[in-house]
C-alpha cells in the first residue's frame, strides 16, 4: 500500500560527489524535492513560470538578488520568487534541498556548462 | 523587488507553544510551508486530493499507516501518498515541517477536536 521508507538527507547526500547537480530524492504531486551540493559560483538566471525554494541542510549558501544578497544557513529555508533573477554561491561545500514542480531546468533559460540533467534520482 | 529575508525554522518554532496546531512559514506557489508541534497521538485521516510531505527538524515521529509504521527522524522526510489513510504519533514533543498545497485541513474529513485554524502565519 505504500511503499517507501523515511528519505535521509545525509544519506542520499553520500551517493553523489557533484556539485551543481541536482538529484532528485521524492516526488510530491507534481513538485520534487532535489538535494544539491553548492560550492563556488553559479550563473544568474530565473525560472519564468514557478517559484523556486532552498532548505539549507549543511553549511550556507548566498542567493544574490540585482538588487541585495541573502544568507541562508543551516536550519533555514528561503523562497525565491517565479521570474527573480538570481545567482547562487556558496564559498565552502553547501549542502541543500530544492523543491519546485517537475521539468524545472536548473539554470532556467540561461543554459551553459552548469545546466544539469533534469529527473536523475538517487 | 524582492522583500522576504531567510526563514528560520528554530525561530519560528520558538513563537508558539501549542501542539497539533501547525503555522504557515513560507508560500510556494500554491503550496505552504508549516511548522508543527506534535506530541502524543493524532486521528486517523486522509487526504482525498494530495501527497503530504513532512521534514522531520527536531526530534523523531512516527506516521502510523494501516499496514505498517514508519519512524522519520530529524534530517528526514516522506511522503504520504494521496488517499492513504495515516496517523501521526510522537512519544515526545517532536518539532516537524509540513508541505502541501494551500488550503488542506490537518484532519481531512475525519474532523474532530485536533483539526486546527487554517491559514495561521507565524
Amino acid at each position: 500500500m505504500t511503499t517507501s521508507g523515511p528519505i535521509n538527507f545525509a544519506e542520499k547526500l553520500s551517493k553523489f560527489s557533484e556539485q551543481w547537480s541536482p538529484r532528485v530524492i521524492a516526488a510530491m504531486n507534481d513538485y520534487q524535492f532535489k538535494v544539491v551540493k553548492l560550492k563556488g559560483e553559479f550563473v544568474w538566471h530565473d525560472h519564468k513560470d514557478t517559484d523556486e525554494v532552498f532548505v539549507v541542510l549543511d553549511g550556507e549558501m548566498e542567493i544574490g538578488f540585482r538588487d541585495r544578497t541573502v544568507t541562508i544557513r543551516a536550519g533555514e529555508m528561503f523562497v525565491v520568487p517565479k521570474g527573480v533573477e538570481h545567482i547562487t554561491r556558496a564559498a565552502r561545500e553547501c549542502h541543500a534541498l530544492v523543491i519546485e514542480p517537475s521539468g524545472v531546468v536548473n539554470t532556467g533559460d540561461a543554459g551553459g556548462a552548469l545546466t544539469a540533467q533534469n529527473e536523475v534520482w538517487v
